[in-house]
């Protein structure tokens, strides 16, 4: 299964390169990342990445979007968010990370539907999209083919929660293992929706 | 203070890019992705980088070497080896994920110190240089200027166990916090080290 990685100027680096690690290390997983136009992508913590153009992609797989300070721009790029919105109709599911997930609720396909976000960042990604049933005490939350996570390290639990469902949670603990990390596989515990009420 | 992130060809994604979303959280700290030849260094999960040379890098601050497949081959690099060395003597601090440790105890500098890795790969990397005080049991660990993690996410920890070092607790349970991240941040307690005994 394929899996597009949704890049910006100024994505957060752990909301894409978390999941990339976990998602990476499924067996015959094709990882691509993408940008609107190609070319060099520079994460927030400045790390510069290659990208394709998404015009020529196959975008029948994963999608994972990431957050990040570059959000706040592009929720107001209407091309960017038409584009965004064929993409997550093309793709059989749509992982978003952080605020991620305020980037796909302005194309009104989340409308009716379950989602999270940062904590610290809640009240922002809430006044993008009211018509989506805003969850403010999740790790992640599932609703249908859309998966959306809590900030940053939040998504590579979710991702984790992704392969769990879809591959079994023996696959999503081996992985953990591999990785030497303590997942937190439980999705409706939230220490920082906790902390910063 | 400048951190310095040697890339090399198939390095594991997360073992440099979660220390790098914690680094990069410090006020006034430079990133750099610098490789032995500069240009593009792909990840084993298929991340495509943008490098520097490391002829030309200033290497007083914070050295990062992440660990990965690649290291496998790298090992058996005079020339890499040497180098290594030359910047590692050069850094302020060098803080190795993984196999990273593995490049780090084959230049010597770690000869007589205490240092971790992976624990699956843990019989392998003691082979490589058995005149280090390997410790089968952490976390991570800190002997002088070195800090050396256990596998891939575990340098996670690390890096906020050198901030809550260098800059106090306070600061990396700040930096924490903001990426919704569980610090495990006792680096005598080593789960993984249980299980794969």
């Amino acid at each position: 299964m394929d899996v597009n990685v949704l890049l910006f100027s100024e994505f957060e680096t752990l909301d894409a390169f978390g999941p990339v690690e976990i998602l990476g290390r499924l067996e015959k997983c094709q990882l691509r990342f993408v940008s609107a136009n190609g070319g060099i992508i520079t994460s927030r913590q400045g790390v510069p990445i290659i990208t394709e153009a998404w015009e020529n992609v196959d975008f029948s797989g994963i999608l994972l979007v990431p957050g990040g300070q570059g959000t706040r721009h592009l929720i107001n790029d209407n091309t960017f968010i038409a584009r965004l919105s064929d993409i997550a109709l093309q793709s059989q599911y749509c992982l978003a990370v952080c605020t991620g997930s305020a980037l796909l609720a302005k194309t009104n396909l989340l409308n009716g539907l379950k989602a999270t976000s940062n904590k610290r960042a809640f009240d922002w990604v809430q006044s993008v999209n009211s018509d989506v049933k805003w969850i403010s005490h999740a790790r992640w939350v599932v609703d249908g083919k859309f998966y959306t996570s809590s900030g940053v390290s939040a998504g590579m639990d979710m991702a984790l929660g992704f392969i769990s469902d879809r591959f079994g949670i023996e696959k999503a603990v081996e992985i953990a293992q591999g990785i030497e990390y303590i997942w937190n596989s439980n999705k409706d515990d939230d220490l920082f929706a906790k902390q910063f009420k």
